[in-house]
């Protein structure tokens, strides 16, 4: 069983990667597929007039702000558009695609966030009304179910609370969750960069193999979104899944290539 | 088993549909969702800078132009919006909903419309680029593995053609195939109306029950939006459904009224 992410920045050739995946699945080899949205999201919310704001943690950390509204434009773009258009170009290569997001069936269950403490013009205050959360449990039994049902599922990044809230989650960390979930042994996620590398952008510094106890000095110089991308990694390690492909998604055989070695392998 | 359509037409009163529908399922009623959204799409199309059109064919029948660009529109907020905002009220009111459009697993598949022909200005010409479609067969057995795993299917008014477009549909047609695929005893439609009145929109001219040689009659005075339910009424007794009724969604407890014989009851 293999997970593969498909990132939601320009540029991931979504062609190349699903005629790979046709190619996976019709050999027999199970896959499911976790996507992200944020940046579609910005793009629409903006249009729609409620442009993305994103705040500071106290801790440093940078964030998309998520109000009731922006959560349900979040939805839209993520689950809607997103989500159906790749199942449909699924469809369009043999493979029988199957869209949900966490909230269908509760597959992804997450504790929201209750309060964030967040620094604005040098002051700090409590934030309360953000509709994020950090996924607990991930339902791989139905999974399973639409994996031997012989459909591909195609997971948006949306879970729910225990009290019913739909909840924009981080697409990585989701991936990590659902490969734990399902018992896969291989976590492949496809940005729009060779892989991690040492000094970020210089490609000549790309990272080919990472171990395990190496994952704590990479949380240090990773850039920005690959932090998120090591943490998942290491989430996903803990739970299970033996080895971790970060991958360039832009290039033809994304899959094939990453699944041979290309890219960063921690393991 | 029971198929419920929810209208996109606005006054249906969720909360009270929502909390019906959890009474049933917690009777170990088995229910299936089928919704709407064209009031929706039409607000967020008209946001987005892209109004919706209206066509009118040369045998006079109006309908929606659907070019790429509003399938993508319609899909994200039918498959992204209303459905994931009903999926997270029904887990609100501890039902197990599950989201999912025709696209998905090939549920609804549909012969897409290839050409049109529309009148424009007094002058007839074809219509070539329109992403609408008839629903030609829905995977009952698919809908049926969700209702055994103790789901509850909503289905978003989307299906796949035999060469993997995705493409509008009607959702009231949608809704009839639905009931008639997974062998459903009754089919409600509710809708913003008490039911099918004989001179519309006077209420005191409801009719109660119509029996089905009268369906034909039905179709010429049935106003607008309702011709197509009345279509759908007859295509789901075709398909063995024994009972729909349409009923009227802005009340309290609408589903059990429905099923106690308020509205109009086709059989």
């Amino acid at each position: 069983m293999i997970v593969v992410k498909i990132g939601g920045a320009q540029g991931v050739n979504l062609d190349a990667v699903c005629r790979d995946m046709a190619g996976l699945v019709h050999e027999g080899r199970p896959v499911v597929v976790v996507h992200g949205g944020s940046a579609e999201t910005n793009e629409i919310s903006t249009m729609l007039g409620v442009p993305p704001r994103f705040v500071t943690s106290a801790s440093g950390f940078t964030s998309r702000y998520t109000d009731r509204q922006t959560l349900e434009i979040f939805a839209m773009v993520t689950s809607g558009k997103i989500n159906t258009l790749l199942v449909e170009r699924l469809q369009k290569f043999g493979v029988n695609a199957f869209g949900l997001s966490g909230v269908d069936g509760r597959v992804m269950v997450a504790k929201r966030k209750e309060a964030i403490r967040i620094v604005e013009n040098g002051r700090q205050r409590m934030l309360r009304d953000d509709y994020t959360g950090k996924i607990e449990t991930v339902n791989g039994g139905l999974l399973r179910l639409l994996l031997d049902a012989g459909l591909t599922p195609v997971v948006a990044p949306l879970a729910i609370s225990p009290e019913g809230d739909a909840l924009n989650v981080d697409a990585d960390r989701a991936a990590a969750m659902v490969a734990g979930a399902v018992g896969a042994e291989q976590l492949v996620i496809l940005t729009n960069v060779p892989g991690l590398m040492r000094s970020f952008p210089d490609e000549s510094t790309l990272i080919a193999h990472l171990p395990k106890d190496g994952l704590e000095q990479a949380l240090g110089f990773a850039e920005g979104r690959m932090k998120k991308k090591v943490l998942g990694a290491s989430e996903a390690l803990g739970l299970g899944v033996s080895k971790i492909i970060f991958a360039d998604g832009r290039i033809e055989q994304p899959l094939v290539g990453a699944l041979a070695g290309n890219g960063t392998v921690i393991s």
